[in-house]
């Protein structure tokens, strides 16, 4: 991948041949978003999808934009939340692409988080085999994480993101400034999934984190950094295993974990987000790479150390509420996409930036860690 | 593409790099698919999806094939039809392949027609955004079309196969026994897409087929042939240009003009079936080009005299009931997802075997055609 500056956006190129796209990070990205894409889709149409808490902030701002371009939009405005990712929906989407008369070469835009981003993927990766599709992250989680590499999806009554297909965007336009009006608790979550960077095989990128998160949190230019940081490492993941075969399984640090808690909550927001889930997540899976000899407990401290300055939840008991007993959350790891022919693969590590794929983690070692941890 | 003599079945390799597959053409393979399944997926479950009619008269004989290869299978069966190719069922046919908690590396097998093959893979290609497909084609137009080629989808409202995913199979077992219990009409609806074939590029093959028939309707080896010719034909176009944005638009020969009559019958088989849709919609191509003076009347006269004398339908007379008007045709045409920003696509010839892709036919000529059509 290259990165380089532009007037006022860093370019993040995800180098994946004839399907290649750029990331643009930077400030007032939005209103610059018709003369991007009107210079990569000259004579497009395009349906721009987005839900109603988004789209009562940056829709009109958007299509003014479009419209100053030139390109004529429709919009299809879904209820926010993570219930929105399901089959009644996608549904929904595809006839309105279908119904504003959209051909093969226009455009579908998602404006909004990873649930609009991954909703929207999947009906542009649907809607007569595949339609051109731009995603514009208004969230951190989606702008460091869901909204770069073509994974799109649906929940499941039987797990999440279990229904979809890979579609990589034609473009990402990450507009850092709509982060100023996510709630506190909506940019923590997208910071998890940044610090994850550094967790995989940065740890510098972590230890710097470790120095500078209230600049992150505060905006300007170490929000940038951060979010380009992420954007490129996410960007060589995805360019050398775009279909997850091997090395991209890592961006599933303390995912498993993760999924399994936003399943046993019931994907219930008020109790856990995704970023939360993938937090708690990382700390247990370092944890669990302690108890399996692998990392030091130094380093599975200065994780929770870290997420919990933040303002993160990093244990079991922040979760408000009860949890199912652990052998169900086993259950919910199961039936996870992530396990091959009956054997748990999970990412463990070896410290702080030192992450690896583990293919035959055995079920009675994770539940045995997991009654520990029920027990504290 | 490769074509070869095994044993007892014709063999044609689909080349796409490292996505490359076979399809095998031949007797009783249904017996043999355990043995040739095992082989490719060692180790691999299986999810058979079937309708009710197929599933009568082979779902045990496929299910007793894979066992005594060791494959365990789970069965889904659909209602038989066209609206089966819906949201509704696709959602079904998601939620049970995940309720038998197929892993992605475990296969999902569509046995029977077109339908089926269509609404599976299109399961199989976004269950865990993607799972191997085993393709058992039970009729003569999913053998020679359907099958072959990773174009997977349902139907919509606003138009037939508008939404869907391109999603190849890992291998296509074509049967020809299993053809023996076919209605004669079903035959000859999928005898219109083998003919296609000669119609496209093969005039050799067309003139074949013409002296030879008789023998390709009742079995043995001239069906095999007409088989083998169209898999090799279709495995060819689809190599040379996998997602259709040149060259595998000649598949579509006859079938802008037969999507529009399938949707203006609102998909009622005991009207139309698609095969049938394609055998008028591949008359009225070649009358169409005759009046934009391309081809010779003779070429028109003799396809429509070859289509009738295998008993199918060549005019819009021949559908029972009544048509909707010629715009509202119109409209349909329209609708398909072959329009590029408001032209209308069509694929044109120059007489028998000499198609090619038109891109800019006048909307008006064909509102012309189609009411001088109506008045015979």
């Amino acid at each position: 991948m290259i990165s380089e500056a532009m007037e006022d956006a860093d370019r993040v190129l995800v180098d994946l041949g004839n399907r290649s796209y750029d990331i643009l990070i930077g400030d007032r990205l939005v209103d610059r978003a018709g003369k991007e894409i009107a210079e990569r889709f000259p004579g497009a149409r395009a349906a721009i999808v987005s839900d109603e808490t988004v789209a009562s902030l940056y829709l009109e701002q958007l299509r003014n934009s479009l419209a100053s371009a030139g390109v004529d939009s429709a919009a299809i405005i879904m209820p926010p939340g993570e219930k929105t990712k399901s089959f009644e929906h996608l549904m929904t989407v595809v006839d309105e692409i279908l119904a504003a008369r959209l051909e093969r070469r226009d455009i579908v835009i998602a404006l909004g988080g990873g649930v609009i981003g991954d909703l929207t993927g999947f009906a542009a990766g649907v809607v007569r085999r595949g339609m051109h599709f731009v995603q514009i992250p208004t969230t951190l989680l989606a702008q460091v994480d869901s909204s770069v590499g073509g994974k799109t999806g649906i929940n499941s009554a039987r797990g999440k993101n279990l229904i979809g297909v890979f579609h990589q965007p034609a473009l990402v336009l990450a507009d850092t400034s709509v982060l100023d009006t996510l709630s506190a608790r909506e940019f923590r979550a997208g910071y998890a999934e940044t610090a994850k960077y550094g967790l995989i095989d940065q740890p510098e990128f972590f230890a710097w984190l470790e120095g500078n998160w209230k600049d992150v949190f505060a905006g300007g230019e170490a929000r940038r950094r951060a979010i380009a940081t992420s954007c490129r490492a996410k960007a060589a993941v995805v360019a050398a295993d775009e279909r997850e075969s091997g090395a991209r399984a890592l961006l599933n640090l303390g995912h498993t974990f993760g999924h399994a808690l936003e399943a046993a909550v019931g994907y219930d927001s008020s109790r856990l987000v995704h970023g939360e889930g993938v937090a708690i997540g990382m700390v247990l899976a370092h944890q669990f790479s302690v108890r399996l000899n692998l990392a030091s407990v130094d380093d599975a401290r200065r994780v929770e150390a870290h997420l919990a300055d933040v303002g993160l939840p990093t244990r079991l008991s922040d979760i408000p509420g009860d949890l199912p007993p652990p052998d169900r959350l086993l259950e919910h790891i199961a039936q996870d996409k992530k396990v091959e022919r009956g054997r748990l693969t999970f990412i463990l590590t070896k410290g702080v930036g030192q992450s690896f794929v583990a293919k035959d983690v055995p079920a009675s070692e994770v539940e045995l860690f997991l009654k520990e941890k029920y027990g504290q």
